[in-house]
């Protein structure tokens, strides 16, 4: 993990006595796993949900079952609906929420591997971003949880 | 991360056709992240509560704030209670609980950096072990998460 990003985001969340949690898919825990691994996270680190399945992420995130009819799990709609959703019911400030493809498998036409939507929810409303990482399994995981906690970093 | 623990562990899950569920304070997610690094984790892998703060323990794992103002978050009753709730919650065959202090804050005179307590629940009860580990916050997290995995072995 990307230790210089990991101190600058804990500083900032610590000098702007933000909360923060994340609501995970396919980086599995692995986001929540990396804002822990720093002393003193419990500060600003509340706890995280990871929702594998898209029972948990309606039951847990209140993600609308419509929109993983609708659009599916690794789409937009699920990655802001995650963000938002794990804001409210977890009661943080921001929330940061994955959402993809890891592969080797669960790829579709419209959905290769690699395919990730991200979202960042604060009390200023909800952005997500769209990203396609190349390689394996842990190479595309290892790449969106830095790019979870990029994006976290640009919203506070 | 025992690649041969988790690969052994995900053939029983898979052979017995159970669902797995992780409730992690002290590990922040790793054991989630560790199952989920496998390709297919989704046919046994459901979701993960990480509570960290107590009041993420209440509210999502629905452990009694009575255990937490008596024994405190790390303890046998909480690992426990983390357990038995994550597996009722979040609708799994088996849950398996993290709680301790990773350090290197954290420590009382009765609760020492390095103390872990990890639960296994299934549809047979709950199970509880301690464990006391040595070195700083990474060692102490990552030593939990593997402990944590093969308590789950020994329980399915």
């Amino acid at each position: 993990m990307d230790q210089k990003l990991l101190q600058t985001l804990a500083d900032r969340l610590v000098e702007k006595n933000l909360t923060v949690v994340t609501a995970e898919s396919l980086t599995g825990g692995g986001v929540a796993a990396a804002l822990t691994s720093l002393a003193g996270s419990s500060a600003y680190f509340l706890g995280a949900v990871v929702a594998y399945s898209n029972q948990l992420k309606v039951e847990l995130l209140g993600v609308p079952m419509e929109i993983l009819t609708s659009h599916g799990a690794v789409s937009e709609q699920c990655a802001r609906a995650m963000a938002d959703g794990a804001r409210r019911k977890l009661g943080s400030q921001v929330a940061v929420a994955t959402t993809g493809i890891a592969g080797p498998t669960g790829a579709t036409p419209t959905k290769p591997v690699g395919l990730v939507w991200l979202a960042v929810a604060t009390e200023n409303g909800v952005t997500a971003v769209k990203k396609k990482f190349d390689g394996d399994r842990e190479m595309v995981t290892q790449a969106s949880t830095k790019a979870a906690l990029a994006l976290l970093l640009t919203a506070i």
